[in-house]
């Protein structure tokens, strides 16, 4: 299954054509695409009965899948590459810090460069279905809804600036493109192993594979929820591979008017206009 | 006005009653706690008109009365004292993390000791009345609505675990007490300016004054918004002052059977309960 937002209702997406909830369903559920998170199990099973579109996709009216999570968590340094090129240590516990639900954003939105400091970072996204607390690894992607792409888009100076912790650094707002869909952990081939990266101006600047996750998403699904509960609708950006521009000789940054594209394998494509 | 969350429902307090808000508005308003922030203004205009409660106010039926903010702000070292005595510089910009949503809880609620390094905090919690977006530091009193105390309970092992970051060792569940209610400014003489301290079996182990903070509530209102919306709901933790266990020699941290008592001058007390 895949779920958008187009144009603020969940739909179901069929290759070019989208199935809204609302209607499909006589009323039921949606149109609000937080609403199937109140019984994800129940939505997906409802879901899997819809087999085709009655009206077309329209990516311009594509905003963020899961556009109000209630928490937002993201993981630093979670790819051994990543942390290497940063030169950090390798963390103990997930390196764990929030973007700020405001900040964040649809798949197509523009990127508003504040300062000389934006950097990208593609990042597998994982929402979640059902509450999760204290759970082992081995259950965890039984909580897990689906994966999404995002870019945890990053202002270098506010995140490093002296006695920061990340979190402000990487909320932004816009500073958060999330899409253009949440595909569920069934339709992909394996969901532990996916091809992930982006380009800037068609240049590939991050290709990496999820498997080299340090953290993976059902092992963070078990760190976290053995903290603090999960909720459905929750979000983990799950943290990026090597490839930013501020550990580069010389330093790269994003630039207004470059197109940044972020893909990942068997999801999709954000595009995201620099300005 | 002081709103609290009595048994799930919105009530406004006077002296030992309660207003239902539901009830007394006739079902227009209520009784969700987080529903008032729908409208504050509104809601704060309509909560004028009430002079004197219903039904009696009962204390063990109070729940944090912002049970789920959509944004939770967490300021780090934000007291000189407490910058100096945790050895750590004076930040240059909020050092903002999270504390989860989940993790928040009731004013009387237990707190579960996870560990042996579990420390407090008391704070002054500023939560979000109407929306705010790049306002200047002059405006920013005009966003709050209104003012709580908090315990930004810390397991510091996890806070400073190698590579982390504060928001997971802030958050684990029930780490987070608020109440006993919001007040509004107008009922302080200064809300600049409140005295504010904590005690752990009757001794007290902190004792500072607002006025200290290095970013103020309408400072951070201003820096916060300059990066990211503040929303209707949203909270802010403002810092903790000195006397904190972990900095203490030798440190000191709570421990299961422990009443640890939390208050603010004009606001009111939490008590919560080591198990």
């Amino acid at each position: 299954m895949k779920l958008a937002n187009q144009a603020g209702r969940a739909v179901l997406v069929f290759d070019d054509s989208v199935a809204d909830v609302a209607e499909a369903s006589d009323g039921r559920l949606g149109p609000d695409p937080m609403s199937v998170f109140e019984d994800w199990p129940g939505f997906a099973d409802w879901a899997a009965t819809i087999t085709a579109g009655t009206a077309p996709l329209v990516e311009e009216e594509l905003g963020n899948p899961v556009p109000q999570p209630g928490q937002v968590f993201a993981i630093g340094l979670n790819y051994r590459s990543h942390a290497e090129e940063s030169g950090m240590a390798i963390p103990s516990v997930p390196a764990t810090f929030t973007k700020f639900p405001a900040s964040l954003s649809g798949p197509f939105d523009d990127i508003e460069i504040v300062g000389g400091s934006v950097d990208w970072e593609v990042e597998l996204v994982a929402v979640i279905g059902t509450v999760a607390d204290r759970v082992s690894e081995a259950d965890g992607w039984s909580h897990v809804a689906g994966l999404t792409v995002g870019q945890d888009i990053s202002d270098r100076e506010l995140q490093f600036a002296a006695g920061a912790q990340f979190s402000l650094g990487k909320s932004r707002r816009g500073y958060g493109p999330m899409g253009p869909w949440l595909v569920t952990p069934d339709e992909l081939a394996d969901p532990d192993d996916l091809a992930l990266g982006c380009s800037v101006d068609g240049e590939i600047v991050q290709d990496a594979r999820t498997s080299d996750l340090i953290f993976s998403v059902p092992k963070l699904v078990a760190e976290l929820s053995a903290v603090v509960p999960l909720r459905p609708g929750d979000v983990i950006f799950t943290g990026t591979p090597a490839g930013v521009g501020f550990v580069r000789q010389p330093p790269r940054t994003l630039q207004p008017g470059q197109l940044l594209e972020t893909w990942i394998e068997g999801i999709g494509t954000l595009r995201n206009r620099c300005t």
